[in-house]
């Protein structure tokens, strides 16, 4: 299992001195001591209302939110991203997990022909603080870009200016940019892809979560990825997981993801949370063998299929 | 009559920590010390201007914004809501009644084929507060989400930020969230409103309003409830009670959304203040029963037609 | 004459404490002690331009806006409505007249066809009370509202805030609303005009300003009023004077007004000061008669016609 | 050559006592002592960008900026309006110019076929007080509004706030007022333009600046000016000088505005910029000599040939 | 090389007293000591996404923002201008940089067929200021308009703002205007540019990029650039460098530019940072060598070809 030490951690110039400490201490409660970010995406109930939580192919587990706090109590995450409110009903009961406030959120009931996406800023950063002073254990904030979208301005602007003022106080902060709107053709495009991750190494973010690349004949989507990683600079990259696929199959594309990709760790849902609490912990530990551990595939296949345990 | 006691209340984590004996306070006058929530919506007068207060088939008595706060002293409830200058007019005439101060409001007059619906924060959180300092027995805020409207964001935004500002000091919050605007095929599809439930939840309300789902040849109202139930999570779901209809059909319903489906009791409008003072004073009374005596049907038709009293 | 006392003021709730004697004393100011409102509307050099004060039928005396001051400080009224920025230009001349300072006002140049109207509040509420403090007698303010305009949401919003604010430092408040827009078929209805009386009830306004409804064969404007009036509830109804008619039909109009539907005074401006200095000084005395004297028609005809003298 | 003493100043009731004394000097300083009104307008550098500074008909010596500050300080005026950064960059070389900052502008080249004229306001008060702090000699402040515009009310606004706001601390306002937009159809319409300049004296600015209205067969232009400055009440209305001509066609327009219609001034900026340096200091001699030294045409022609010479 | 002394810094006068020695600090760090500006622009991973960094024709380093502050760390230049969140990942390990904290920016997803152009400031200037306590050089900010634009007002607005805000604390601010939008039918029109210029100089910045103009079979693109720079007045005009060209090219343009055109020094990006290190390098002393070494253009080509070297 990769380690790193406080002095390792390349705190950017916007953190206050005052803050610093608290920054470095985030940063490895984050990545585990590692680097690398395992971060369990938890904010879909808005983004996709009950479609991920209930219906065909989802266990039963997943129709009360509770779910979610009990895989990330259980299994072994690095960060668990949810909303504001979402985080102060539950946190009281699950006071170990790390937690990164989501900042911005929309449904996905207006679709992007009737008009460009806007997911707007739901609270101000002094609500966050507010929980951490009441004691949850938030290590960041996350805000979604729509990068193309009409309304690109404006999400822009939150994001600066929420950067600058998390990294003033020593959180983290994960940009998930996705680039959507009717002036975009293709949001898959590795170049596309690119220029989102280095838009989030402008905007100052710590760790920006995108889609990865869709592959072609000649080159694999991990191949493909390595222009955004270079392209992000000292902004980690990490890959939404999308819908859910097998976990053998996911667990590959992860370790190609990072290891011929160079993405700095996960970002994943669905592929999650759709399944029962056992599978779902199960789940973790194996994602988290390979963004955490650096283990390999098989071995992480292993320890999904309770064949051996990866904690940190 | 169920009861809760003071550590039943469960205190979400953004409310402060030097308000949260006034969270319990108020979650249990709310409740009236059950932990279900009996709701009185008296914000129509905006919403529907005076065609819920005048005109065929309504009392006379309810010509006049009296008549909601007669109702409110006179019979049994939670809460009465309405818009904060409602209040600031009576109040002092009727100070025992509990208040939940309606932030938002619009008229109908705009109709979703014109214009996607947009109800404005009238009001900011401090003018609520002056009203509590003045000696107003208020006990928390409501706001109204249209999600799926193109104007969804700016109430996210309001109510996202409304329910942090709120809990901080130790008041309730209430969520009306009905699914409307071009995007919206079907409002009372079960599956998008609990949709809505989810939604409510991680924005971090108490509870939330919705209507209730249409039902089908296979399933009742009520039995497809369960789903928005679940999503909910730890936010309490009430049915708004929608337009007059006979007083046992409609107490047959709440009973049922209650004890089949889920539901944390009741959010009562029209049925109620559309008929005289007394028919209506013993309404609440029955509605009472059900919701917060946890009594029968049929003892609640006994309460209604004046054979038995209710009140805690 | 009637006569209330300090005591039979109704203080809304929203009045902080330490602002209550001031709001009763601007009450019985803005009402002369009678607990009626004789309102001389001076806004329609913004509303209108020059047309109402220059042309064919109005006095040449109306085209410098001194006019309105002179028949202000000479005739009787309750309170001269005024934009800002007119009465700081005159007060100092005129110390002794009630001033309700108006927040808002457009120009009639844009057409409805053209786009919705939307009237903003064109100074903040700390100018006013500036005002105050250099020794100007502003005892309140007023908004009007453009309900079913597309634009509505903003000036609820302006409105429901500004009545907060000049509630809690004793200013009294009066709305004018009126329906209009695209989504508005029929300005003068009655049922309609009662709906706005009860949004004025519900944000919290002392007074409202409407027009009166179109009477029909069976029913007179005034009778009609009745409904509007109820809706009102504790806020006062007065209706707006409309363009210049006859001094005798204008004065049996106001009584029908007041003593069949319920109005709680009057709010004219045309009316009164397209007439030249003298014959509108005579006017406002004859309207003060009825609404301030309870005075009869006959009465007040002979107080027009200088036959008699009216003053509080 | 008129002259007025302090005590003649009318003092608006927003400015505050403590501001009593400074306004009064900035009025003085304004109008040199006269009650009238000598403006250079130098603010077309944004608003016509480089057109009305290069180019056929247009001397070489207005090419650069300096040229608007040599005339202003070798020539007679009372104030030189340009923008904040302007008169930055300038203000330390030429400190004796009374300087009116003008707070909003926009370039022409969006034509209202297009979208209707906003102009914004580009920097808040308190940086004009910045740069009074900073020993620049700013006297009072200028805004435009589109009355008809469909963003009327934006700069309505705007204008209504900075208008309280500079009295406040003790500037003179002057607002320019032009209708225009799609629902104007005649811009120069004398009765619009009287309109014009009752909004002024509603919103309380010191001077007006408007367009002189199109003559008739019947009237001329400066005749037509009187229904303007009635309406203007207490508010001084001076005209815009418009596109250069001769100047004895100018001098006797300008009297005629002040003597005939009943101006307070003049307004002017092409017309004298757009001359050699030594030919547009004479023209502001001439234009003073009227406005500010109530001498004849044939002196102020004589003054401007060379004549004669004219300080204050 | 030109040489200035802290007392030919002219200092505009919304510099607070209190800032002056900071600002002629500023400016003589960010042009050397020599009164002409050598801007490295590295703000082009927001506007042009990835395209600029990689692909055809492009040096595998410029993949890595790393990149951009190697270049600017070992060649010589006079500042380095990027957006905040960039400078505070690298300014650590590139303590020595003059940085320029870009304000705006906006990707070139949708083109202004869709929506006219519209670039927002990202955060505000609080955030560079906590900049520079953390011990970062920052000497100034800069902001894009698109004049012309429907959007127009907002960047008018934000810089309008920022000029003065930025001045007060003693930062440089650099403006870059393009005209752009549907209302632009030619860019590089000499006249058009020079309006713009004009705008820079009436908002007050130091200095002002724009494009060259395109020259005619009469004018050079240089001579037509002396409108321009009159226009400007005491802001420094620089022009943008445009696509990657060979090096004389580029170098003989530069100089005509300064000594044919009257700029005030350069600002490029793309053709310096879209070479390998070694040659970037070298560009920035060629350029410099012209710039601020006033070198001739064979000088500056040797120092390109590295015969010579050029340093500050």
């Amino acid at each position: 299992m990769p380690r790193i030490t406080r002095d390792d951690v390349r705190v950017p110039a916007d953190v206050l001195e005052v803050s610093r400490e608290r920054y470095i201490d985030n940063y490895l409660k984050a990545t585990q001591g590692t680097g690398r970010l395992m971060l369990f995406a938890c904010d879909q109930k808005i983004e996709h209302l009950n479609d991920d939580f209930y219906g065909e192919g989802i266990a039963a587990d997943d129709a009360s939110p509770d779910h979610l706090f009990e895989i990330g109590s259980k299994g072994t995450i690095g960060i668990l991203a949810g909303q504001r409110g979402l985080v102060a009903h539950y946190a009281a009961d699950y006071p170990d997990i790390n937690y990164l406030v989501k900042m911005n959120s929309k449904t996905h009931l207006v679709k992007t022909a009737q008009d460009d996406p806007y997911s707007p800023q739901l609270y101000d950063l002094q609500t966050v603080l507010d929980l951490i002073d009441n004691g949850v254990n938030v290590v960041g904030v996350g805000y979604t870009i729509y990068l193309g979208s009409e309304y690109e301005s404006q999400m822009m602007i939150e994001a600066g200016q929420l950067i600058a003022d998390a990294h003033a106080v020593g959180l983290l902060v994960v940009l998930w940019i996705y680039p959507r709107g009717k002036a975009v053709a293709n949001e898959k495009d590795a170049h596309l892809i690119a220029g989102a991750a280095g838009v989030a190494c402008c905007l100052g973010s710590d760790f920006v979560k995108v889609n990865p690349p869709k592959g072609t004949d000649e080159m694999t989507s991990a191949q493909m990825l390595k222009e955004a990683c270079s392209a992000a600079g000292r902004t980690g990259l990490v890959c939404a997981g999308g819908s859910t696929v097998e976990a053998d199959v996911f667990l590959n594309q992860l370790w190609e993801q990072i290891h011929v990709g160079g993405a700095t760790g996960n970002a994943t849902g669905r592929n999650i949370h759709q399944r029962s609490l056992d599978e779902a912990v199960r789940l973790t530990k194996a994602i988290s063998a390979i963004t955490l551990g650096d283990m390999s595939v098989a071995d992480a296949v292993r320890v999904f299929n309770g064949e051996e345990d990866f904690t940190v």
